[in-house]
């Protein structure tokens, strides 16, 4: 058994969520970044069932680019036209041949691809027909491979320096803005379908005051004139507001909520679409330019720069670090309880398995967190946390591949 | 009303059925080339009815360039692979803007043509996944119009010199190739699933005596191993013959079969295919390369080089000239009966209504046509068949935006 | 020594130019079709001079799908935008991989193809920025192959039914549209470098009169004004028209020029372009839709509708007939001399080389054909002629390969 | 004159070259993420010169999303062959026509795009044949604008919330990483043509010890053999690590380098190219994912996650405030002197111009900074050159547009 190299230190710094300013976005799932995000993830997803299907082990592949160049669109009240549809270029890397004995093997890597992203966007965007609204491609380079290589992330070697950063609890103001997308493209639909997808949450804490900013892409079929479209926006804010007020429960903030302030209703300026995503007229959009893989942009924080979505989920270690990274965190916050920041960074090293990492570096961040008596225990305790996860790398590579982990 | 300029001449010449040599061919269905001309042409279709709905009128477009590249593939028996997905490129131009009062209304031009191009492919190719085993693509110039043009066929002015030519009745070698495409994809694909659709079927008369050549890619899934591929080629072959048997009747030629001739079992060299189409493997195709508008590739009979799938058919002088030449030409052999070859030729005349061309010939070849005494009655209700069809010419464009006119 | 069934006939027809009507059409090398021929033809013989020296062989190939989609422009006088490139697809079938005793070699067919055709365009197309103002792309199949095959056109077999058709010699309408168009693109371009290369002669001759009509793409960036514009159409209109007089030197027509008619002062409507091309705005243009290999469109006369351009000059049966045609019915018509219309076919003989046609049809033309007693001697000159043309068919696919040969 | 909300504040950290561990990225400029973020600044650049050349003033525009898809290449000693060469997408809105009165004029937009990118790529990769070994595509979204809008930064409103982030003076560890790769791709080129432009340069220090990793493409046509790719190699090696200690000087840190260290000599696997770019086989690339605007990837540091290149650089406040940060940094920490770190972070204020952020901090950090009694001296310092970076945002802009500042 190699070394684990875990290092759990006490900070004494004030945990972010006690201190001043914090500034959380969110990029919701109708985002054209978000959008690439998705795409190149389910791609990946598809291609390693595909490659388990047929040899029990996913081949190699890194399919983490996307690129989503905005359409021409003409939104009107009742109901309005896409003149031009916006293009998804599906890019990376596959293996569409592979030695079987002395035969040779093809894949239908392309195909796997397409009908990934296809599915994805016929499921996620209901205002959007990607039988005519959208053109899907694919550049996926061709390689070839044999079946001697190592097929868990267990067995891997690292042969790059990669991070992976992460951090619990989620603040009130993380927790605001991941729910209040999740809430208006999830139970808010049924009421307000005409809320579209493309919908940006931003939060900007200032002591205890939080400024909620939604900007929601409405879908112009479900309203027939400007009368509407107001009543509309209103209606999503007052849903967004009681939604967050039962985030908030008893906690010591208060909200003000935007919603749309671009809107200029003398100027008949609105925020209208025909698919309730912005890819359609103005927005591109590609990989990793979005959300890190907690869903959150959090400037406050540390971030990792790599973008998780569509690498490989058994050899790509930057993937795997960043998503373990999280994981080690939630563990540890919740096994220690009480209000300390966790933040957890792992950094590869290189020739060895990815269960070694060269530092896998704990902090519990508190006011005084080397005094806390309770630090010994918590050392401890998050060591354990640590080791387990890095024994078990292969679960988070099943997680990932079973689509049960957020990957933006 | 003005001239028609109708000459109806009685020529003496052997009609081709009774020469020595006749040379005939039809790309079926899913010939590269025949895909390329059926997409244009439903892309024009789906157009006009859209411009209908929208405005009443067909409004400016020309969508008769659809490039197709071919994919990459691997069949094997029981089910191979799609590699690499052909490509499909809807190339043209059409209006996606036009003034209505002091308003601009926006067109989904691109979305229809897309649409309709799927479709035709979900509906026509059963073993062919349009999500996932073919990128449909367009580029399709955007321009604007007005609503103060002239949207009738009939109404049109000819601003370029254009023919269309046409002739009947069909010779028995004519018949035996187009309906054995037609018998090969329609009544027999229930019964021999394990024919593709794309079928070559080319015929050589020399004097009573018929060879047909049948290429018919054949479709993996269905077939398990090469015994059953050669059961499948056989009965191909049997029903092919008898259908073209029952077609034969009592006339006096006799029918050599070849199907799948570049077949070499022994060194398995079989016509084998995932999707029962060319172009996912080897084939390129563009339109206007194959059949003409009455289904067939005649070397021996005067032919338009004109590509008529998805030209406009309200404003294309070529295309309604070359249907409507068909059609008079058919009305004409019926009228007169017997062994008469009918040719007709229309040509435009720049800056006049298309019921007035330039010079609308129809000959009437028999072996001593300026002597025959029937030929005064021939020349008059030819006259009045092909001035009828002048001056319905409207009826022309219907058909065609109807989807009741062949155009390959 | 194989049999080339070559058969001469005397025909008993009035020839071509002696008729009462004759229609001849030349699409100029700057028109969509043309250029579209010409990627086709240029890429072609770039594949062939890269294969010959890097195996001394033409290896397998066949890239005559070429499509061109056009672009959009604002032309203005002194100089306008390019606010679209167009956008040109090289289509086609290569060989990328071949098998040198155990060794793979890789062959840079798609960078020799865009590199082809980019050196044409800009070669050709002086006033067309290659670099920014159209874009080029290529979907080339690769395919593998090995070097025990057959690489002379002399020693392969058939495998198809191919005709060829030509004739010989050129009418006076003929002579006039083809020197007409180089005229416009040759010499006259130093004098008026305002005519863009998008030029379509097209001339209809009833009895003795021909009526040449031309549309030829002005270039805006020499053209200041709607004055300069004029008198660059009436520069250009006495300029051929004086080229035509020298072309018709004493014979019996007279001609009527007609340029630009589409152009329309009052209503501001002319023919003005940025490049000389029409395919930067409103045409787009495919391969095998212009032109044929004799560079003429004539209706009235016996076509292929073959696509000649980009076809593999060794193994593409159809290709070499129909060049072979037109030399084989040149020299018969110089060496039998006079008015007589000489009508060329050969249809190829499935499984037989290239020199054993199925049917070498020589059609000797002229009123009273089978009682001319010069028909036996000529029917022994045009045997020889086309023996010797069958015997040396290598020859024309060299010509071909050195671009000495005509495709459109 | 606004509020600039300027804060300084001394920090008691250690700052980051003193502590145990650093790690410090540069991606070279010919690899694929940087190549990316090249062309789409290029674009932006060239954008904004033909903006002001037609009008005085930079138009609306953002072309921050250019993907490269890989090609496929096959490498060998003594030159090698590429066989699909790589495609570039440049993706962005641009506006293309623009109101002047009542006329509507039209602008090259993708023409100076195209031509800006294959400009930059000739000028800065001499073994790639630019015309025939990459596709350069663009899809840049066309609008209209007017002329009535606000055309310098100074004056523009932010109505995002965006941030900036910079750090200086560079460590040790940050100066060794970026000079080794201006090494490289600058002075040793002459020298070493056989390294190629796709560079990846690592630094990990501990301590003292720093190990820098170069990894380097090496150009095939200039290396004949094993033996001379060693050569080459080892001279990459010794010159880099003569130059390293230069950088060094007088120093306490030692260095360990290691060049292409995924070579295996006796697996014959290496790191041979034919362009010196990896984007012609294996690596993908797209804007944002590399550097940042620093020229470096940093993880122990701040970063900002805002793509900067291709931004427009009037009116995207995160690229000004990220480049403006870095300004003001260098500038602070040039003023200040010693070993503080100072690290800038602006965030926007929405509706305020650029000059007024919501919050402008400057942190100073050393060991003991409240209590140093120079603090209150840098304070001053500090807030007079952020202030004065604010007051002349327009600086930046221009610096920008005429290529004076590094964005990746």
């Amino acid at each position: 058994m190699g070394k684990k190299n875990i290092y759990v230190a006490g900070v004494n710094e004030v945990p972010l969520p006690k201190r001043n300013i914090e500034i959380v976005e969110r990029k919701g799932i109708g985002h054209p970044d978000s959008v690439a995000d998705a795409l190149a993830e389910e791609v990946s997803k598809a291609l390693c069932k595909m490659y388990i299907k047929e040899f029990g082990h996913v081949l190699h592949h890194n399919t983490d680019e996307t690129q989503i160049a905005a359409g021409q669109s003409a939104p009107r009240f009742g109901g309005g036209t896409i003149i031009d549809p916006s293009f998804i270029l599906l890019v990376g890397r596959t293996t569409t041949h592979i030695a079987v004995g002395k035969e040779e093997k093809s894949l239908p890597c392309k195909p796997t691809a397409l009908k990934a992203a296809r599915k994805y966007l016929d499921k996620t965007f209901p205002n959007l027909d990607v039988d005519s609204e959208v053109v899907v491609d694919a550049k996926l380079g061709m390689g070839s491979d044999d079946l001697t290589g190592v097929y868990k992330a267990s067995g891997h070697l690292a042969n790059d320096t990669s991070f992976g950063v992460g951090y619990a609890p989620f603040s009130i103001t993380d927790k605001l803005v991941l729910k209040t997308e999740e809430y208006i493209n999830g139970n808010l639909k049924k009421k307000l379908p005409e809320s579209g997808q493309d919908v940006k949450v931003m939060a900007s804490r200032v002591g205890n005051k939080i400024t909620l900013t939604v900007a929601c892409a409405m879908v112009d079929r479900y309203i027939a004139d400007m009368t509407e479209y107001r009543s509309a926006v209103e209606q999503l804010k007052s849903s967004v507001l009681d939604n967050a007020l039962k985030i908030i429960g008893s906690q010591k903030v208060t909200v003000d909520l935007d919603v749309n302030t671009g809107d200029d209703y003398k100027r008949k300026v609105i925020y209208l679409t025909c698919t309730g995503m912005s890819q359609e007229m103005g927005d591109d959009g590609s990989v990793g330019r979005g959300n890190r893989c907690n869903g959150l942009i959090t400037p406050n924080r540390p971030m990792s720069m790599e973008a998780t979505s569509g690498k490989n989920p058994i050899t790509h270690i930057g993937k795997i670090y960043n998503i373990m990274s999280k994981m080690i965190a939630d563990d540890v916050a919740k096994s220690i309880g009480g209000d300390a920041e966790v933040r957890v960074r792992l950094l590869s090293q290189i020739g060895k398995p990815v269960s070694e990492p060269l530092n896998a570096s704990i902090d519990i961040v508190t006011t005084n967190a080397d005094s806390d008596p309770k630090l010994p225990k918590w050392k401890s305790e998050a060591e354990a946390i640590a080791a387990d996860w890095l024994d078990n790398v292969d679960r988070v590579s099943e997680s990932i591949i079973n689509g049960k982990v957020r990957t933006f």
